[in-house]
């Protein structure tokens, strides 16, 4: 009598576990735990299971994929991010599947959810929106993860980000080593991260030089480059400084407009300092003096780590990425004339 | 005696088709021939074919993705097309899988490879580099291709693009109306069709107000912002004119720098229209002129197409998309000053 042929679901329930984890055992693509593994090569050789030609490349191809989640693509930050974790899966044979969160927790969530669905080896997540906890979840129930720019102190490990107190030190310690004391900020938006420790960082660059904290030195954009216009045309009207730093490049853009429209001068009147060394830095006139970091690079190293939790190793922790500054046009001494 | 459950493979084979044809018919996301799909229909109830629940649902995930070639994501123009390509996939529930192209015909070549190996439902290329002969192949082969900014004749309606020699002429005209009589044409790299329609947009523009063609006004440039500098500095050194039209953003921004490196200024002395509408332009000083057209709905509309090629429709031609002139700082009258 012919035997039925036994399917990945016979697998399965033979080896008490899920199909997906029959699925990642024999094509050796994701971390299974060793017992789970020795179960299932047991529950194949027992039952003589083959599985179908076609079914396996699927299963190979499903395996192969990484889903990336960006909250757009329209911004060159983002851009280069996804370049180079691009590049990264592809040194490693995988193949990236991007999806778009438009800075909406829902299709965030709708995003993760169909990555997940579609068995993808791995996930990047550049995403501000989704809540920690269903972020953990995902985590705990083994899926790879790494995140980009984004802090859960339990995946810490898995988190490659740039410093940004120390970045929004650097440009302000910039401004007050050329001899400025009164030094405005255009924060970004402060219910964003990033945001409030770029503004940590300006803090903590004018107590070190024992200057007193005057909170409304500080004007909040949206790091848009409009924001950043309507910020400096406030703080123009408001206050007195001679220096200011600028959470964005954007913002900076707009900052150096409003100043002109004011009838004063960048840098001769009021030097400026950015933040993200995109292309606008070199384009804006004064060409804008900023604080540059390695954004290619550190898709790249997300990739290369996802690609080692997904091999089953124990990868060391991704590191906070330390900027530079970038020296150009938009920046003097107090008084002194370009 | 019970039977052998019949396989996928069964049912190609009784029905004369390939197994991914099979797949294409039951998830019914891919045009398939109708004799085709009768056969296949007919096999399927003759073996008493179940599908598998689980290769089933891979099935249905390979069916719901569609490929996307770009050159790269670094530069604003890809970064809004493909914004566009994933919202409208995304309307039709399909998801996006990205590849970069990097501009190399083999780096093309593989990816396009890796998206049929793994039965992506259809094709967007964004891709100048592979030959038009292996785009035939496929297109041949039924699989659903969109070309954007690309033409291959036999594909024309599928293809859609920008009017660049009308966007040349325009831009040209612009200059003209002004009174300009003398205009230099920055060009992108000529061994591009875009680079060689905005040409002949220019030469066409200047042949219609009468004067004639002057090849020495011409300076090839190579797409980016060190292209443009290079361009117009040779162009300042070696002929006599009071305009410029630029090929794109990136060069009209380094032919800016090079005007003011030449102690010239935009616009009194030299008027200069952009290409493209990128963030760029409204971060020179002065702001630049350019054309601008749809990038973001040009990507939706390629995703519309797609969608109904891969439903098995037959959607009328793809636009040649009209571009229109945004008007900002860097132009004016011969001799007038601002």
């Amino acid at each position: 009598m012919e035997r039925t042929k036994p399917t990945i679901i016979d697998v399965a329930r033979a080896a008490g576990v899920s199909p997906s984890t029959v699925s990642r055992v024999l094509n050796g693509t994701t971390a299974v735990d060793a017992a789970k593994a020795e179960r299932v090569h047991v529950a194949v050789a027992r039952l003589g299971y083959v599985p179908n030609a076609f079914a396996r490349s699927l299963l190979g191809h499903a395996g192969r994929w990484v889903g990336v989640l960006v909250p757009q693509l329209a911004d060159e930050f983002y851009g280069r991010v996804v370049t180079g974790i691009e590049d990264g899966l592809k040194q490693g044979g995988f193949q990236m599947v991007c999806s778009l969160g438009h800075g909406e927790r829902s299709t965030e969530a709708e995003a993760i959810a169909m990555f997940v669905e579609a068995r993808v080896a791995g996930l990047v997540l550049v995403s501000d929106h989704v809540p920690d906890r269903d972020v953990l979840a995902l985590a705990r129930a083994r899926h790879p993860i790494v995140l980009v720019n984004r802090v859960i102190p339990e995946l810490a490990a898995h988190a490659i980000r740039i410093d940004n107190v120390y970045s929004g030190a650097l440009a302000t310690r910039h401004l007050l080593g050329l001899g400025h004391t009164r030094i405005a900020h255009v924060a970004g938006s402060l219910n964003r991260t990033g945001a409030r420790e770029r503004l940590e960082g300006y803090h903590l660059a004018l107590r070190e030089h024992g200057i007193a904290r005057d909170d409304r030195l500080v004007f909040e954009g949206d790091f848009s480059e409009e924001g950043g216009r309507e910020a400096m045309t406030r703080a123009l009207d408001s206050a007195d400084f001679t220096a200011v730093f600028a959470a964005n490049d954007r913002m900076a853009a707009g900052a150096i407009a409003a100043i002109r429209e004011a009838g004063l001068r960048t840098p001769d009147d009021i030097s400026i300092v950015g933040f993200d060394n995109t292309a606008i830095s070199r384009f804006t006139y004064p060409a804008l003096t900023t604080v540059d970091y390695p954004v290619t690079s550190m898709g790249r190293r997300a990739a290369d780590h996802l690609l080692q939790l997904i091999a089953g190793a124990d990868p060391p922790p991704l590191p906070l990425i330390q900027p530079r500054l970038v020296e150009r046009d938009s920046t003097c001494a107090p008084g002194e004339m370009r």
